[in-house]
């Protein structure tokens, strides 16, 4: 198993780049791209090359750690404007996840305990709290994952959407690093993975990750959930996600709501595996948090396919809103926090 | 408007044989089938160059007729036993929609007043039987038009799923034949339709219909219906379907049931336009009407292109079932029946 999980690097530091799994083009092919200048790396992010909340966070922070050492002979006004072009462009990247934000906003602090050294020892610093960053989400997901396995059955047939995987993080995964940490306690599970339109990462990425590791994989299309529920054959939900909002709403990849209606209506649990960093206490409620739109073209079709008729107009949203009380339980890497709202959710960062 | 629905004839009786648009590859390409034996027709409906209850019952009217003309000069022991096979395969080319089992059961009718004249008279004889099928369709059609169209608000933003068009039909169409009759009378209308995964009927065939008509159409993928409600983007759902058991539950393509729990939280009203003879007293309830499942193959992509991971297994269930306490009326030939239950569909059938 951990030979396997080792296997998803999904971000990787070599020889002063950083090189990222092409997530555009599995399974087809397994392919790694470099990076060179945080620019590439905002790029990456909107093509959705790297995606997932906690991966683009990281990747946003080697984004940071790349062009402080691509500017460090600049003289030192120019190298701060510089950079600050690099932040403000990472952060308008993707609007919807807030690890992106909560990521550079810790390389901003790192920024500033070194700002008055030579650019040389503040790309070093960087690029420490870049590399800090990905070695504490893996120990994050970790933690999830053992707090998230305690609540699978065994035999449970787990039903999980979008990709929240080792693709998605540093390694090991929230949703998936529930069932993988599951897996690992002995338990048996057969999982449930919608295709997730219009970027189909639960058929290309998530069964991608689970067949790797001899984890029972059943692809659905998006659709089909309510009627494997209606019948019996779905004992809990997982998903991860991409902000929640102070009071426990949880926004995730478009469809996500509806599975938490659907769950309800079956008095089926419905867990959210959520970082503190996906958690956003700024933000109060989910309506205010930020729907990416993409292009059409993503929805008329699939890659280089296009199968809608002509002249129909698109919407795309990315992402959808699930109110908090149909949250059974956020899973954090401090514990469950059942029936989460905002009391429960500002603990958790007191303690 | 309706020259543009005469252009849509999904199927023709042309030189004793029988035309149906190939369904299978709309929209890129507009293209007509020829088929001249009932086994023909059993392999389309099958494959699903035809689609839509009503249209195959339609078609296999049609096979049976197209195979009575073809066993013509047999002798009359083989010419009985070769049709009645026919029957049986028409009958086994698809389990769910019951408008099939209906209209056989109207051609075995038609075909028992003549049993003892010549083949001749026989074959002319289902030959007509089916060309009155298709015909009284497209008149319930226009039924249904009607009184559905009085339930459709002017600038109602109207929720469809797959396709129950004229292409789902004789002509002019269930769910789509309300929103036409609602242009029709005047209202302006702007259409939400889901992609329908895994065949795409609404990317492909619902999107097609409405933007030749020139019916403002926007399409989603199936998984942003309930961010649409939830956002207040959506007055109606009005869909078709597949077969109604005695006690109201509806079976349609899968994903409708996910549809109807939405809108049931969302106060949206849930229309199925629903012709007679899609209306089976013989089957007491929903769980009881058969699902059938297709191929991995549709799932785990489309057409040629796949694009699951490999050696992930995949669910198809074809159809759902939507419990009558979810659906607010049925819209039939001879009215709204609102509530539906196991009284009201039996005395419609008293009238």
């Amino acid at each position: 198993m951990t030979q396997a999980n080792s296997k998803i690097e999904t971000l990787r530091w070599r020889d002063n780049k950083l090189e990222m799994i092409d997530q555009r083009i599995l399974p087809e092919r397994f392919e790694y791209v470099t990076f060179d200048s945080a620019a590439a790396v905002a790029e990456g992010i909107r093509d959705m090359v790297v995606r997932g909340a906690p991966a683009i966070g990281c990747a946003s922070a080697y984004g940071i750690a790349l062009e402080a050492r691509r500017l460090e002979r600049l003289p030192e006004k120019d190298f701060e404007s510089a950079l600050e072009k690099s932040f403000t462009e990472l952060m308008h990247s993707r609007p919807t996840a807030v690890n992106l934000f909560w990521a550079l906003q810790r390389m901003r602090q790192a920024w500033s305990t070194v700002k008055h050294q030579s650019h040389a020892v503040i790309a070093q610093k960087l690029l420490n709290e870049a590399k800090a960053i990905q070695a504490e989400d893996l120990r994050v997901n970790r933690a999830i994952g053992k707090h998230g396995a305690a609540l699978i059955k065994n035999n449970a047939r787990i039903l999980t959407y979008c990709n929240a995987g080792a693709l998605a993080t540093a390694g090991h995964g929230t949703a998936l690093g529930v069932i993988r940490s599951a897996v690992e306690a002995g338990n048996k599970v057969s999982v449930f993975t919608g295709e997730t339109r219009p970027f189909l990462q639960g058929a290309r990425l998530t069964a991608w990750e689970l067949v790797q590791e001899n984890i029972p994989v059943t692809l659905i299309t998006d659709n089909m959930a309510g009627h494997l529920m209606s019948r019996g054959e779905i004992d809990v939900v997982v998903v991860g996600t991409d902000r929640v909002a102070a009071n426990g709403d949880v926004a995730n990849k478009i469809g996500t709501y509806m599975l938490a209606v659907l769950a309800q209506r079956h008095h089926i649990p419905f867990y959210v595996a959520c970082p503190l960093s996906s958690i956003d206490l700024g933000v109060a409620n989910g309506p205010a948090i930020p729907i990416e739109e993409r292009s059409a073209s993503e929805v008329s079709g699939f890659r280089h396919t296009q199968w809608a008729a002509e002249g129909v107009k698109v919407r795309n949203p990315a992402f959808d809103v699930t109110p908090a009380e149909l949250v059974t339980g956020l899973i954090t890497e401090k514990g469950v926090v059942l029936s989460p709202n905002r009391e429960k959710l500002k603990k958790l960062f007191e303690k």
